[in-house]
């Protein structure tokens, strides 16, 4: 039997509308829909907008959320969050993966693309709570040439392992870095994922210091390094790309690379704040936009992400058209369904039922001008009532489904896991 | 009879407390503490901060929350604000007020300075509230010299009529900045603050342009023209302070001047995001924090301007150990209140009650390694769940006596005064 969803009067694009889902996708809009056989969502006095797509994330990280607070990026690293990864066990990582998933729906991201160890467990739980998730195989080798085979041999099985997943759950190839593995080993991850048609999701010159290492080592920084491997092509997902130059652009705008713009992550560990947005847009590279991990940046949030990304652009700038609203909704919804190939990111007849509804009868929306400004500058994710994906509710008046069993779960295995360590 | 509160089971640096308050003063902090006849709240899963002080805002242009989106600053101020502000009446303030003090005490704040014309009608809604504030009676004469004798006799006037004001509410002499008012309007407006044992609250560098206009005029930098002029002293606030060089800091930190800082205002009006915070506290200047007025910022939200300022710092000076979370919560608290002279921003007996509760039963709290890092980067205002202001309950488990009526009433009056405006 077909899944059927109504909602009715809604305000989109400001009028009140309906909107009737058969199995996932918005097939009529219009005034006074008869009910049918379809569940029922009152959306009155709420406001519908495309679901957040978030575009890069480690979901599990979540469990580390505010570890290492005030230490350098090394100490960070070395001494608080590669020691604890080492501990998280296929138990933790679900759990992690699910208190994600919880926080993505109580701020409106229907959507996430996401690299972490023990992907398919991420991939149970995204299923287990109707998100649409993108996972990927992690090739990070250290640039230890003698893990090639055994690398190939998992990556082969994980994929065909993955054809089992749920329909809204997607594998792709994860090249952790240009740094971090080996050349043999990227060339290999992304001929892979073009023959078979997956997305390839790396992060690309987040730091200075990763540019340097390049030049030193290839005398090219990341990108033009990967360009002389000919390995970007238009399945490429590259995050952050905070410290790419107009030449570095050229190549990300003629390969029709995706960039995901990580701006609290970027800030948080000191990485540096001018991102390329109008230099990129105006190359032609499609800008999406990520919330980073949890422990590099705390929460999945972004309506907070977006308002960040905003003022920090028209703040370094000193401009305050840049970034414009109209824009900046695009980078968080439309913008990362072109990148990911899915019909989200617009509410319109075919298009994939993927929504948020927003209360406007708050504070924040008092006075109410400008909705999209009130959404991004005067908001916080407490407006968003409910979501959905897939044309199903899965957050109905702020409510999760087994959302205190994820938080109990989550406080017991981080306990478990992390029961010696004194922080 | 006095009024009594007792705060039950409320976690205080990490341990199990109750707190008990008379006639607005903490008496007692310990365990089991006896009710008597005090009325009580629990505070179990919760923890207690003090309130936040928003040390620089334009409580009434909540009215104006999202207008002029996009545009310069220039079109913005000309086209939209300053045409706009004209209208606003005894009742539209008044409203407009009560609004942005519904959204303080929402988002945790106990306290804040203000600068807005028909300061009387903004302490009158202040009083009724019940939040602690201090408002300017604005001096700007556009350097029209032929004003003076009119704002000291209106300034005279408004002063003798403060002293009826409630003891929550306080008067300051705002001198709206050195560019806008002529010099002898300034040096009487500090001279009378001085004799009167009175706080005055200006606006200094907030721009670049700012900047150039005075060193052409005067030769001077804002704060060298000033310090000529020697009308700064301890009881000044200076607004912004973006655009404060090396010498301004010096004479800053010499004549004791408290600066607010405006992350959100100075990023997204395109001022210009440097701020010198690591210079101004080296110098021993006392740095606090502010939201600016909503038409700019959009919302009154103090602990989004902390993960902002937080997070910025951090960014431009590609430092992750810049503004650690210790002195940012002292930014946002107590270095206010020092400013204002007010015994609040610390959770000690003897102390002003004005605290807030935060659940952290919920996902942003989850896991709690690190209660600050949660509150500043995880959390959003939505986790304060009960404040208290002078020992009074004025939100408790997030409502606010009133709130409907704010709301429906800044409705009608937006409707009123902008009604035949195109947005």
């Amino acid at each position: 039997m077909k899944s059927k969803l109504l909602i009715k009067n809604v305000t989109l694009n400001g009028a009140i509308s309906d909107i009737y889902i058969v199995d996932g996708i918005i097939t009529k809009i219009g005034s006074s829909l008869p009910q049918g056989r379809a569940e029922l969502l009152e959306g009155r006095g709420m406001a519908v907008i495309p679901g957040f797509v978030n575009m890069h994330t480690h979901s599990p990280m979540t469990l580390m959320r505010g570890v290492g607070e005030g230490l350098s990026l090394t100490e960070w690293l070395n001494d608080r969050i590669w020691p604890l990864e080492k501990r998280l066990d296929e138990e933790a990582i679900y759990w992690g993966t699910k208190l994600a998933i919880l926080e993505m729906f109580k701020s409106g991201t229907t959507t996430f693309n996401d690299q972490y160890w023990q992907e398919s467990v991420s991939a149970r739980a995204a299923a287990e709570m109707g998100i649409r998730s993108f996972h990927s195989f992690v090739i990070m080798d250290y640039r230890d040439k003698e893990l090639y085979d055994q690398i190939v041999e998992s990556a082969q099985k994980a994929y065909k392992e993955s054809k089992k997943w749920s329909s809204l759950n997607h594998f792709t190839i994860g090249i952790h870095s240009a740094y971090s593995v080996s050349e043999d080993m990227i060339i290999w991850g992304c001929k892979f994922a073009q023959e078979n048609n997956l997305l390839v999701h790396m992060h690309l010159s987040e730091t200075e210091r990763e540019n340097f290492k390049s030049i030193r080592e290839h005398s090219y920084t990341p990108t033009h390094y990967l360009e002389d491997l000919r390995v970007l092509e238009s399945n490429v997902i590259a995050a952050h790309s905070l410290w790419v130059d107009d030449y570095d652009i050229e190549i990300l705008a003629k390969r029709g690379v995706k960039v995901v713009h990580n701006v609290n992550s970027n800030l948080k560990l000191g990485s540096g704040f001018q991102f390329n947005y109008n230099e990129m847009r105006d190359a032609g590279v499609l800008v999406t936009l990520g919330t980073d991990g949890c422990a590099s940046s705390n929460n999945l949030d972004m309506l907070e992400a977006m308002k960040t990304a905003a003022l920090l652009q028209k703040g370094w700038r000193r401009d305050p058209k840049a970034l414009p609203q109209n824009e900046l909704i695009d980078i968080a919804t439309l913008n990362g369904a072109k990148a990911l190939g899915i019909n989200s990111g617009v509410i319109e007849e075919g298009a994939l039922a993927d929504l948020s509804l927003v209360d406007t009868d708050n504070l924040h929306f008092t006075p109410n001008f400008d909705f999209l400004s009130n959404l991004i500058f005067s908001a916080n994710s407490s407006s968003i009532n409910s979501v959905i994906c897939n044309g199903k509710v899965v957050m109905h008046d702020r409510y999760v489904e087994g959302e205190e069993e994820i938080l109990s779960n989550v406080r017991r295995v981080v306990k478990r896991v992390f029961n010696d360590i004194k922080f």
